[in-house]
């Protein structure tokens, strides 16, 4: 392992998600290509909010293990972003008007009944990564922002055009997201570039990259398997109408 | 909530083991069956090492939080039956045999780099599961053990009558297992049958039961989705050469 340079570490981080971010995954195909039926993008947007509703908490880990006030005080916003300043504000209450607009129970949704076990997994591992690995490693955990306008963008544009059950209300938490995630990621790589040092902390901010990466891709596949092909729904989870 | 008898709040943990164990997943038929090519297979015994390898550290991580010797000496005994006394001795070295057996190269498995990340969540939600919930849920999800013996005895008949790569000697980690399972199983059973003394303490060891047979189940969710049907690999993960 030899150390690269800030721009070397940045390649190799963008060829990270070129290669293993969840814009790839089959399951993200269906849904921006208008061929998803109502009952699967339900089932997407119901397990997503666990992940939206999660974010928070996970943030907060990482605010309370960092010693350095400006560096709280950047990822405070992230709180802010997705709590709001008020009730109905926020990212997740954005998330919940996807939720309602596709006809989804909210007390359904938030009580987490219908959620597949393998995205409270996927998810819990993201906040227990955050919780127990270096900040360095916290702070690269967040990075698949880097690549999320660009789906974003796709995801607009496929779903409004698609389908009916859709409009541009009942997605404003996409259209609210891009300009947060470059603020956030611009912090977060200029983070990492500057503090990962040796050649090891570089491979660990990769490695951490890379779970990121698991992680979303682990949620389409558990998506997938429940809803798609071969459709094995796991018991107690939610069960389309359609 | 009523207060369940203890002989009521065992029939409602089997009825949970009759209904989510994971002996009902389609994964278990095909493999039971003989309808597993031998990279199924492969895939099967490469993810459920890491399981087997963690058990250990979850065991430990009960036996931290217990205040009574007797209940750690008896918990003790899970160390034992998973380490062995010695190097090459006990259920993980046995559960290597099975690989060996299978033609996956030791060192590979061993380092996980091969694992589908959902194996690696659903094992460590276990983990945290035993270490952050109160001591009596932690021991309750343990109650899957009930139901393997029945598995293991289906596993051990199926898998030596249809396949020509798998022999008595490298099932050997199954043939030890069910006295052991029974014993363990026995001992929290009537344990959680003696402490959960309200409805509150109840529905906690029965959620605990349905949490760790969800466990189970997302296991076999995702080596269905990458390795059976529609056989999507994630990426970085174990590719079978057949």
């Amino acid at each position: 392992m030899k150390l690269m340079t800030p721009p070397e570490l940045e390649a190799a981080l963008r060829d990270i998600g070129a290669r293993r971010y969840h814009r790839l995954h089959p399951f993200h195909e269906l849904l921006h290509g208008g061929q998803c039926s109502k009952g699967q993008v339900q089932a997407w947007a119901l397990n997503r909010y666990y992940y939206q509703a999660t974010i928070p908490a996970k943030d907060a880990s990482l605010i309370a293990r960092c010693d350095d006030a400006a560096t709280r005080r950047e990822w405070r916003s992230r709180l802010v972003d997705h709590d709001g300043e008020r009730e109905g504000e926020g990212g997740i209450a954005r998330w919940l008007k996807l939720t309602d607009g596709l006809g989804l129970d909210r007390d359904y949704v938030m009580s987490l009944r219908g959620l597949l076990p393998a995205t409270r997994f996927a998810v819990e591992a993201y906040v227990h990564f955050v919780r127990e690995k270096t900040l360095l490693e916290a702070i690269a955990s967040s990075l698949t922002e880097l690549f999320s306008p660009q789906i974003i963008s796709e995801r607009i544009d496929g779903m409004l055009k698609s389908y009916k059950f859709v409009t541009a209300e009942t997605l404003a938490y996409f259209s609210q997201r891009p300009p947060l995630a470059e603020r956030d990621s611009r912090f977060a790589l200029d983070y990492v570039k500057r503090h990962a040092r040796t050649p090891g902390e570089q491979q660990q901010v990769l490695a951490a990259l890379v779970f990121k990466c698991d992680v979303l891709w682990a949620m389409l596949d558990a998506l997938y398997h429940a809803y798609v092909a071969p459709g094995q729904i796991p018991p107690g989870a939610f069960i389309p109408e359609d």
